[in-house]
């Protein structure tokens, strides 16, 4: 069992106020750091006709999770960008018969920094993020999501 | 408004029952018919941080979209099919700022074909679907989901 820290209890309460879905997903948020975002959601509320997660459910944990880590990445600035994902590609590789969850891993540092430097210079940056989605100790999807950070 | 028939109405329900995150979703059937699905979704239940539809929950309604114009058109064959989401792509165009709807038109009727002829030789057939999220009159999001059937 992972403890969750209060960074990680008051950004699951930021997301299920600000983005309702989420409470409905039954999303919590296990790590939520710059080194790894771990964010889970159980199987009942999101089964679908044949007792095993509905896609569209997988692919809603794993976009909060890119979103999850850039909100952490970025909240520290002197002013919160605005962060809106541009496009995703999911692949759907094993039936998701069990709890789950969606884990973010950090992008390299290069990527990293060439994003910051275009929305330091350009006023937004865009950076692709994968995050993969586990059944069972198996990566049953991933994501690759496109998202974009615009200076407000 | 338009005026659902008993079928649109059976499908709402058949979703709602079995696919549960469709009711949180607020997802309703307008239209189930071989030549068009629509289906649709208030933003409200679907806002997220910036008032504006979450992205999970866009994709959610479009790929039900697609799974429910494929249930329409298999589910009079002696045995129904399995039919799950292999892959998907979404572009998010413009946000969605109040509520939306997700229209399938069907494909042209050479891939349907072909799709058909595997699922009958080969016990299973793959066809890549086009969804488009529709809000104030404009493309807002499009979604290309490849779904299989699997014979049961």
């Amino acid at each position: 069992m992972i403890m969750c820290g209060p960074v990680e209890q008051q950004l699951e309460k930021y997301l299920h106020d600000h983005i309702p879905i989420s409470q409905a997903l039954g999303l919590k948020v296990l790590v939520a750091g710059p080194e790894r975002v771990l964010l889970s959601a159980p199987l009942a509320p999101n089964i679908n006709h044949r007792n095993t997660a509905f896609g569209g459910s997988i692919a809603a944990v794993a976009t909060l999770a890119g979103w999850t880590w850039l909100h952490v990445m970025l909240r520290e600035r002197s002013s919160l960008p605005r962060v809106v994902i541009r496009s995703s590609k999911i692949d759907y590789l094993l039936p998701i018969d069990e709890d789950f969850t969606a884990e973010l891993r950090p992008p390299n540092d290069e990527a990293y920094e060439r994003f910051i430097e275009s929305l330091d210079r350009r006023g937004s940056g865009r950076l692709s993020l994968t995050v993969e989605v586990i059944c069972r100790g198996e990566v049953a999807a991933t994501l690759e999501g496109e998202f974009v950070a615009i200076a407000t």
